[in-house]
């Protein structure tokens, strides 16, 4: 399955996570069209899609089948982390204004959020978690490593 | 088409479009699944589509025949408005903090905006636009009114 959704394989042509997105997010899981990563702020429960296409930077450029995997990482995402954080909204978008790869923020978002009710990018600096937050996170998110497509 | 997309239209469960969406948009087409309307700020190109299911707060509560027309429609209207405003960069987010009834920004950016590379939301107010620039605009828009969902 993975295969067929991504790209061949030339090395001109391989993925790699922009130096940025790296930096600003720690690793979840590998799903089959994108990695999930979960950015270092404790703010905001905020979870990225990362698709491996390499040079992708928008959603219309990808594949039909692409998007359509996409759409079933970004649904089963999107319920995980607002069950798992019992969010009251949840923020979808792609910007991609700063880091052109294509990534897929996902945040969830509460009446009492320091941003609340406007957007969280550029309103207050990443407050970085400690190692305890970040394990608390990854287990509340445990379901991600497998997941469940046909539910 | 349409029919199969949407609930009932039992007079308690009709869709009625937010009024503040209302006050903010212009209409600009109605295609199977959404109304297409468009942000009256002459500052960016910026459309948003409006899923006429009553009740939708999040993408992933729609139903997986929904988000594959929502996936059609977005598609289209993203080639559409960076091709018709020959954009730099496309914003498609799916907030819905201040108004919950969904929809899906689609905004035009370019390097010489006047926000650019924050997001566009509450930056700058609003600046109105004349009926001339209304009208340049729904012109270069004129494909949306009768989409090629084949091409």
């Amino acid at each position: 399955m993975t295969d067929s959704l991504l790209p061949g394989t030339v090395a001109a042509d391989s993925f790699a996570l922009d130096d940025r997105l790296a930096a600003d997010t720690i690793f979840v899981a590998s799903w089959p069209l994108s990695e999930v990563r979960m950015m270092n702020d404790e703010q905001y429960p905020w979870l990225i899609l990362v698709p491996r296409v390499p040079g992708a930077r928008e959603v219309y450029e990808l594949t039909d089948q692409q998007r359509r995997q996409l759409d079933k990482e970004s649904v089963l995402l999107s319920r995980t982390i607002m069950d798992g954080f019992s969010g009251h909204k949840l923020n979808v978008a792609a910007l991609g204004n700063v880091v052109s790869q294509l990534h897929i923020h996902h945040i969830v978002r509460f009446e009492q959020d320091l941003a609340w009710p406007a957007p969280v990018w550029g309103k207050f600096p990443v407050i970085p978690m400690g190692t305890d937050e970040i394990s608390k996170r990854l287990t509340l998110l445990d379901a991600l490593a497998t997941p469940d497509w046909d539910a």
